[in-house]
């Protein structure tokens, strides 16, 4: 049911979610984001899969919450409250599934990423836009300030720009985006799907182990002082040193030979 | 007295702060600080401002702190501790009270804004610049380490960056600024006045009630984990979708008319 | 023995450091670290430098870890886990002592600069490099993801920028570098040493007790909430205040003519 808004292919270790609901912009809504969160589920416990690609259908990558949902809830007997924090618990929970799957994932943006949408973007580990893709955070035009969405766009972008894109609604081309940090790649919209896919397969062609290991690193030393960050940094290194294949890639490299990885 | 330091201009919804310093290029005196600080209060307290401009007369926006002032204090009994002390204390209070502002506050930026006068551009949530402005954390050059501008500038743009200015006391141009995330906004001098009112009425014209909750989810969230940043940030979105002027608002969208808001 | 590795020119105020081992990439070996170790525990100590260039001999700044001394420890009867746990440590020591040491520190890169060769360009407080100076943290390539550069790269450029050369080991060029912060200055090849000099002779120039309280500042404030900040900054300055060169340096600057200061 729900999970047929999320289509899975699959191009050898690399998975590609494509969101269906172009209809409907591919709103965030309560069944968009329990199949998100089931799909990532199944990612995290499939050791064949080594990148993940977020992409969708439609005009937009993602315009945010599902308004008329959330309009509906009104109905209930406490005026929508109750749902609205089940909506934004169970959205918090699908951003932060992303950050902790095992998998990079790469967010293939087309159209436009507004309000949750563009937070599902900055969610992503990395990604890449199509030329003319617009994002914006802009609730506050409706009277709905995105302060979920500030929560992972703040920790891509400089402040001041985050600020001003939440207050005044205004949207950012993707050249800026690119030059603020938040997209990786920005490409012409009619290599949009082949570019994305070539640097999952890149990502996907590096020994799979290790990036669980670099990913889970990167997120464990967020925020940590330099000290802590490096206890932790370098625990996980050893780690990663102890591997057979680490050994192999190493000892391949100092003998000039491509490392013989069973893939 | 201290008042006059400060003038204030309504233009509808956004107050325009003008700093009338400028034959002492605007330094941050024990007088000015107060009056700036006595500006902020009043301003907090005023519903009918939803938008706040802090510009300067002049050919500085700011130089700093009064330093003919802080040498006449090297003649107390403690050599000027004491003096020193209060001073960067109310400074900090005055930066810390545009971050607790309830409205957003817009720096519009003239000539030069250095030391804590760079400070104070960094403290606002915005800031609109003309070209050919230069910003300067300089006081090394004068061997005073800009300690309490750097608190502000690190916040935000990269450390790096920030280090060569606070280390080197050279200027930084206006489009550097704006790469770099200090500066939203970059225009023609002649055209200062009106893009920063321009900017200001945009932010004026959204509801003032959701500007403020998101405002303050901005300055509540930073430095949290993400999962305890997306606890508070849930909280203040249901908080937001309770107002009956978001719901208007969301209806409004979905009926494809402009909101009925109260102005 | 180890001293060797490492050179020390003396110009003046600055001491440039010269890694020697131009014919192994300045492989950060532990003779290499105990070098720099020792190096910089020796410039701590010499109140006559003031600001320190860090360069390097050969065609790579420096390539990383010394993989083949790594992988010799394999050999170990616990498989090198004591040997990388002991190295990881030492190389963190070396990082902190740079961001610890008094005077600021200048990278100057030529040629490449990867793995814990860009941990070390991060790790300075700033950085010169020439046009075509490639970056990576590249480990990836190899099987190892480079987790502890990455403590010291993701506190120096945006996380997503980051996390995609991480993940994919590609290049970043240094025009990107200078773009996202992690470079100060790109100059010609030619004009690498000159230039790099030029700016730590800026900084040495300036007054050294400033910029000494200055650069511990830098550091202690890092990661401090914002009233935290403030008043840990507010503290530096009143000690900056009460030297009495800076008492000279504000009143030769109200008197326009320059500080007597001894040099």
């Amino acid at each position: 049911m729900a999970e047929s808004l999320i289509r899975q292919e699959n191009h050898g270790a690399v998975a590609r979610l494509v969101m269906t609901g172009g209809a409907n912009y591919n709103a965030l809504s309560v069944q968009m984001l329990a199949a998100l969160g089931q799909a990532l589920d199944r990612i995290a416990a499939d050791d064949s899969v080594r990148a993940v690609i977020l992409a969708a259908e439609g005009k937009a990558f993602s315009a945010g919450h599902d308004l008329r949902q959330m309009q509906a809830a009104r109905a209930d007997a406490d005026g929508g409250r109750a749902a609205y924090e089940e909506l934004f618990a169970d959205c918090a929970q699908v951003m932060q599934k992303i950050a902790a799957l095992p998998q990079p994932v790469i967010a293939e943006v087309q159209g436009v990423a507004t309000a949750a949408g563009c937070q599902l973007v900055a969610s992503c580990d990395m990604a890449v836009a199509a030329e003319g893709v617009r994002f914006g955070v802009n609730g506050i035009n409706i009277g709905l300030f995105c302060t979920t969405p500030m929560v992972a766009l703040t920790r891509a972008i400089p402040p001041r720009a985050a600020f001003e894109l939440l207050v005044t609604g205004e949207f950012m081309d993707a050249a800026r985006a690119r030059e603020l940090g938040l997209v990786n790649r920005v490409v012409p919209a009619a290599e949009l799907a082949e570019s994305t896919m070539e640097l999952a397969q890149l990502v996907a062609s590096k020994l799979p182990s290790a990036v669980r290991l670099g990913k889970r690193g990167f997120r464990e030393q967020q925020g940590l002082s330099l000290a802590d960050a490096y206890q932790r940094g370098g625990a996980i290194m050893c780690e990663n040193l102890m591997l057979p294949e680490t050994d192999e890639g190493m000892a391949a490299f100092l003998e000039k030979r491509p490392p013989s990885w069973a893939n």
